[in-house]
């Protein structure tokens, strides 16, 4: 009978596991969801999920900042992107598709990761990893717009091929990559480096130092940068800009900028400031444009929460919020891009134009950022008759 | 014996849990596929779904509705999103994109829905909530293009903020959109609200009495309507129109507009009509446009079933099959919109005009539709020379 | 007291079954992931998942190839794609986007599959199922780009009905699709069908003869194939053409093109060849275009797996390695087009040309696969100056 008894347990347990049942034809599986969803197997030798974001902003700003020296305000989606990543075995990918405008492609690379933390490959569309601040992922910038210098010298996502890896002492990477098309339809290539070197890491607590270099030819003979503020999405808000133009066209040249960085994480509290440096020579001109910059940036998370690091990329992640009411974190930043050019036949616009920064950032859960920016920025030299202007910027983040 | 017996039975148990099991490392799921795919938390704090649609319609059409009076027929995807939705706790959100043409943002929005159902906030790219007819998805609607009057006072999906909520008496909602950019870069803001009331309601049955108003600024001096047929990929078909320009640039104002909604559903018999009025002050000139149109449309699932309908948003949902062998619905329409203006300057073309419609839909399953609709276009005044035509509409519909 | 182990065992295994279970409320699933991410029910009703790929290329082309004559060189992403498919009982669907350039709409289709495999229907945006290499996956290709002949006599992906199937002995296909639209707003259509027989197929081997034949009204007067290389993002390399313009417009007209399939597969040797021929009928003009091409391609697995092959399409699938370092594949190719036309109206380029393509595969899991070509063109006449080119071709493809 306790047999019996014994055979329709197991009966009834075969039965209830076999009622709604999920099961994975080969390794096991562990399934997530929070409000996004990633699989993996228990192996860890593959998973999947799909990605996506909006940042959706609203401006309002005014005097140097703005096209004619008016008010403008515009709410639309700074960003919004859906994708897929994933890997099987020693290779991993990501497909990220840009949703505003017509549409673009954000990244589409495979990095292949069987050679250890320390060499990764990754071939395909990526950053090319100059900068701090343009390396730590638009959803975890502490500001909602980058800083004056780090806009002025992004490298933005390009093809290529990139060697990069880190360990808790120090993180590099070296990379090489398309920047454009010639006339004659030949690649016009770049080649960039960084080195990040962590001389106290204790898992969350950091303090980095780190330098960079790129050497692009065929680069737009221009240093620009917006004043900010984005300006709507059309995205016209003035810009600090030297370039070199001969009938309205602008033309290309050699351009080698570097970089220093340095970062500190000390529980709530972090700052970041970077400096930068570049010129560009024309080709076939006696022209060379000159560029610099800087910015200092400090933090503080005021409900405690340490903002993330991650010693693979040598960047900033983002603030997890230890509890459901979520966490609340403050900054403020200083930065400055210099466009001072003697030669007359550089257009230069504002010369000299520093920005102070000041925000608010609020995380509800891992999902959703509300960020709320005041920013007030000074030229030089007049944009469209002002020399001084004021913005209002806010963001809604939803990741996942 | 019996404890080696019980062992090797949970053992063998713990077994087959271990091969092929699917695991969460927090709480329990639920997944469903029904040809699409969700996942949930079954504590109702996670859930994570793609969804996507496509439209794919045949137009035959002649008459006034073709450009020179000519036939058209087309092929092509009317519509065809792909996206994802999810909520964390109080947090839900969708972000989808359109794919026809070069692509654009169809909707993008995260709703708080922390203060319970009467009390909803959605941040971003949405739906206004004006009109019944606009409001219902178009993966829902009886007939494959929307009445006359809804396109002519149509809202579109903007960004903006709206409160909104319902429970089974009433449903409201308001909120601020942005309505366009001026040329001095400032936001354009509209305005609109919502309430609806359901005399009747338990459950599935419903009698519906609503109403909604817009006030809109710097809109477009322009109402205007195809009839009851888009012709083709192109969306060429003729529009009843009545607009204002000057040098050819259609002038901007400010839009107000109101209506007034009924509906019933009383098993598988549905029906639905709606009253618009408006009119445009166009901005520093003398001129105002006034458009009037209503519509009366009433529905049979020959089947049985009873058409859907949400409280959360005051607007009918879909036909879900009761069995494999699909539902089938009968339907027909009378529309009407009059944009008669007697100021010359304003453009008109067509005056008045009206559509008969009536169709037949097969719901296979949720995720299959096919629709079927014939259109009697009459207008006042000649457009391309002729003031009647006659279309085919035909769509398959695809929805997960 | 065994009773009572009997049942806490059960109560342990009942709890351990609620902590982190994965439940579905109808049928059971099956999950997989392998990089990429697919859910079934275990019954057959249900299924769906994600798909997406990318191929970026690398091209090195010069001489005849190159417009101007010139080197040219690129880095860029061939193609990239994201979508969904699945089914619902008989109803099975695919909607797949572009996301080169400014985007677009790969397929989206519904097939009906409750007819059995002999006579499936789908509607919507497809392939045509004109060729053998033409039918093949882009995924699955053996050579990076498709023959000239493929490329020239290339139906495209287009909106109509299809009925189709296949089985052991043989495959068919025949369907009418939306050609374009004409100048009056109304569908030019194509009718297009194919036959295969299979003289002999084991399950893996297979010996394949083929026909097919479409005819297409509103065709553009205009053969054309590039050769043998895209020539970077702008896909710029030179053409082969045969066309007819009245002031720099492209007439259309009527056009018939034909063809004959045969290919092999031996364990892991495999071989392919296709002629085609066909002309165009400018309408209202007496001016035909005369066209005729052909390839022969041959290739072997080194490591011994065996290409594969659907009796479904008709058509080869891809490599599948055997073990997890991979398989290696080598292949040799041939083809020609003959674009030969007397009539002076018609604008000719390079008259006859033919290309000699060897290369390599590495076929990295299912998830990535590695392509180098060598491309060697000649021509009749010059292009640009040049009759002879040579093109490295090389690509990193992730499909999921």
């Amino acid at each position: 009978m306790k047999k019996t008894l014994l055979a329709s347990a197991v009966a009834a347990l075969a039965f209830q596991a076999s009622a709604g049942t999920v099961t994975h034809d080969g390794a096991d599986l562990v399934i997530k969801t929070n409000g996004g969803f990633s699989v993996a197997t228990t192996d860890g030798n593959f998973s999947f999920a799909p990605t996506g974001r909006f940042h959706l902003d609203y401006n309002d700003y005014d005097g140097v900042m703005a096209p004619g020296g008016d008010d403008g305000s515009d709410a639309w989606f700074r960003r919004a992107r859906i994708g897929f990543k994933g890997h099987a075995y020693d290779f991993a990918y990501q497909l990220v598709y840009n949703l505003p405008g017509s549409g673009s492609i954000d990244v589409g690379f495979l990095t292949y990761t069987g050679w250890g933390k320390m060499a990764n490959l990754t071939i395909g569309q990526q950053k090319e990893n100059f900068g701090l601040e343009e390396l730590t992922s638009s959803n975890n910038i502490t500001s909602i717009e980058r800083s004056l210098p780090s806009s002025a010298f992004s490298t933005g996502k390009n093809v290529g091929v990139k060697l990069h890896g880190g360990n808790d002492l120090f993180s590099y990477s070296i990379g090489v990559f398309k920047n454009d098309i010639d006339d004659e339809n030949e690649l016009d290539e770049a080649v960039t480096g960084r080195v990040v070197f962590r001389p106290y890491y204790n898992g969350g607590d950091v303090f980095h130092l780190g330098a960079g270099y790129t050497m692009r030819s065929g680069a737009d003979a221009d240093y620009n940068a917006r004043l900010g503020v984005r300006g709507g999405d059309a995205g016209n808000a003035n810009r600090l800009r030297a370039r070199y133009r001969e009938d309205g066209t602008v033309l290309v040249g050699d351009r080698d900028d570097w970089n220093l960085e340095a970062a500190l994480i000390m529980g709530p509290f972090h700052m970041s400031a970077e400096y930068f440096q570049g010129e560009i020579d024309v080709d076939d001109r006696p022209v060379t444009i000159d560029a610099e910059g800087y910015y200092l940036q400090a933090g503080y998370v005021l409900t405690g929460e340490r903002r993330g690091y991650s010693t693979g990329s040598g960047a900033f992640s983002g603030v997890k919020p230890a509890n459901e009411s979520g966490a609340w974190e403050v900054f403020a930043r200083y930065d400055s891009l210099d466009l001072d050019n003697s030669n007359p036949l550089i257009s230069v616009a504002g010369e000299q134009g520093d920005t102070w920064t000041v925000g608010i950032n609020y995380y509800a859960k891992s999902l959703v950022r509300v960020g709320l920016n005041y920013v007030r920025a000074n030229t030089d030299e007049n944009i469209a008759g002002e020399d001084r202007g004021d913005a209002i910027v806010a963001r809604l983040q939803v990741a996942f």
